[in-house]
């Protein structure tokens, strides 16, 4: 167990809510909740989650006042019967549950604003332990509440994830700042986290690329984290420890100059967001062929706001009469090489160039599986072609492996690569 | 804390990870090992996520194995150095690190396969601790294991998920099931979980149509989970109740008697999955016309193992002058309705399945956001067409609210439903 002194800068996150548990949905709230905190000095450093389920909540409240001095629970406060993180509160801090004119009004007014009135299951909701200080809820029903029990600071905040997050904003974070303003025994500071995101290199590359990156006693963690998008590599600050901003930065540029270009995106920042700047820069646009992608680099491109101004179209071609029809790609030219194969990526980019009139045609070929491969091409050989406009398409070969999602996202990700090294090499010369 | 013999039976997950504590992603493993375990009538009731962290690991050990039979972990096993799991576990169970024959070969022999011989860090991977069966990894170089500690069985397994999934199906149930053959002293029964995705009605209207479903004192819950793709419906037995198998069904058949056609998918099945077969089964061919979903419709589409044999193309036509080239729609019509309208739509629809020769057209255009709205055509407004070759095109008209990317999935769900609902139809006259 932490000490005393310590643990008051420590945080718990409880999650409440059956559909948790089993089958239902991920809690992405404590996600929320613990950028909030580590943006002001306190860490999370335990997780847990929980059923409605009144003993389990009670324990759950029990373990984290174990080990953290502030905890944050979310979920059970909602109108129904099995709504009761108000009652395990209560039984484990033996107060009582009173119904308190704030949270009353509070939620009648949120009500009348939607020409509702407060119904028998809405009326709980004003029950708020004695002793606790109510946190209004600007959004939603439910407030929530937050007491001193033992040595830990408990809150409770509602599942739903646009009232948390408000709430979190407007109210939590300001009473921790007001309530520990007069507490600086400690050299607390935001938890800083700097994120890359890698794409061409294994984990065990970047591991070794890497290599006594961070000198003995620095006390910032590296993680290093794979997926079928990439690696993704953090750098974090340890709490209660003093890192001089330097000392990240200096950190930071030494993993940007030893990963180089194999370094896609920063931060909240994606490849398609970054791939879509380089094109808008140069002004450039783009359209696509896709085959085993289905359409999925579309997809990405376009969840960018304002992407319309350099998407121009796509092509989506699974059959091979399409890839004729759509692109103009020799039926014989096929036929010689196979659908799947370097030749047939050069043409497709090159014909939806040629056709939509773009700056640049980019194209992905390939075989997701799990059925398709021949005795020459297995599952997850991959061709991406480009065609610029100016002498022959260039394309690259990949060998994925995965099942049919990952050898898609892979393949997506692996053609927006290729664009953006391109762009980036044109911007240079 | 539970009594002892039911406690057996009662799971605990921890998720290992620091990238799982702050702004990394949400841990969904902990989902799926809930639900195969519930599958096996052992029901998770507690999750934890701590970082890559040893002493906090060791407390998280400490506390599941206080109110747990079960501990799953998750995570930590990998070849880097800030991978602690197994310190973690050999700590807290007093037993030391070896390396096992059986866990060193199977990874050598994963590791042959992509052509590669172990690094030092993989050979950490071969660490066990003494007296634990080592779980094979068929698909990644990490073994996991499984160890007796105190009351508990402690199992930690990978945590890429690819792997952990596996693992769980191949290794964990297994283990679980031989393990507790003779153990049969409680009423165990796998907790049953009957999953109904629905689209094109709110949760409020749910709710309301399914009133009164559960008869009081039934231990079956009932629980709605609204997201762009829909409303969640479930039904889930209490562990350790007796709910004969005749409740359940007829619970069931009153929810796809209630919800009808809304329904569009039960259990693991996916939209995309069912207007699959709908297409299969009427040796249908399908052709698509993307505007603001931007490909969104084929990627899903063609996540379906065999896609191949019903989708033929796609045209995301996001410029106007796309719409023209590549399906013919005519410059003048979108002058006078615009792109984002119910003639445009109707014309895309056909237009792609003309040029296409395939059995039907479906198209979308709309409004994605935050930019592109008008006076009279707000973010939001879709219109999604069919074309099915006889006579004219179907249309119909929705308006979303969300931002971008939940406009872009009901767009898309809005479409297939449109195509699903339409192939019902056609299959029943």
């Amino acid at each position: 167990m932490p000490r005393v002194s310590e643990r008051a800068f420590i945080a718990e996150t409880i999650a409440i809510g059956s559909e948790l548990l089993v089958g239902g949905r991920s809690d992405s709230n404590s996600l929320f909740i613990a950028d909030q905190l580590g943006e002001s000095g306190i860490e999370v450093r335990f997780k847990s989650i929980v059923g409605d389920y009144r003993p389990d909540i009670v324990t759950a409240i029990q373990t984290a006042a174990r080990r953290a001095g502030i905890i944050v629970m979310t979920g059970g406060l909602g109108p129904t019967i099995d709504d009761c993180t108000r009652e395990a509160v209560a039984e484990i801090t033996g107060r009582r549950l009173n119904r308190r004119k704030t949270a009353f009004e509070g939620m009648a007014a949120r009500l009348a604003q939607w020409g509702r009135t407060p119904n028998k299951g809405q009326l709980r909701q004003a029950l708020i332990p004695s002793g606790a200080v109510v946190l209004p809820n600007s959004v939603g029903s439910a407030p929530g509440f937050a007491l001193s029990w033992k040595q830990a600071l408990v809150m409770a905040l509602p599942g739903v994830p646009r009232e948390m997050e408000v709430m979190m904003v407007q109210e939590v974070i300001p009473f921790l700042t007001k309530r520990f303003r007069g507490l600086a025994t400690l050299p607390r500071q935001p938890i800083r986290r700097s994120v890359f995101h890698a794409w061409g290199l294994s984990e065990a590359d970047i591991d070794t690329k890497l290599h006594g990156l961070i000198a003995r006693g620095t006390p910032v963690d590296l993680g290093l984290l794979a997926s079928p998008m990439g690696v993704l590599v953090s750098l974090t600050t340890k709490l209660h420890h003093s890192v001089g901003r330097t000392v990240i930065e200096s950190l930071e540029q030494e993993v940007r100059s030893r990963l180089g270009e194999w370094i896609f995106a920063e931060g909240q920042d994606t490849m398609e967001a970054v791939v879509g700047r380089l094109l808008s820069k140069q002004a450039l646009t783009v359209a696509l062929a896709e085959s085993c992608t289905g359409g999925l680099i579309g997809h990405r491109l376009t969840q960018v706001p304002g992407s319309s101004a350099y998407v121009d179209r796509g092509a989506i071609c699974y059959s091979n009469r399409a890839k004729t029809d759509m692109l103009g790609v020799p039926a014989e030219l096929i036929a010689r090489h196979g659908a799947v194969s370097r030749e047939v990526a050069a043409a497709m980019a090159r014909g939806i160039r040629e056709r939509s009139g773009v700056s640049i045609g980019l194209s992905v070929t390939g075989i997701a599986g799990p059925g398709g491969a021949t005795e020459t091409k297995p599952v997850g050989l991959i061709y991406v072609g480009l065609n610029g406009g100016v002498g022959e398409s260039l394309s690259k070969e990949f060998r994925f492996h995965g099942d049919r999602s990952m050898i898609k996202q892979r393949s997506s990700q692996a053609a927006l690569d290729f664009l953006r090294r391109w762009l980036i090499d044109r911007e240079i010369e």
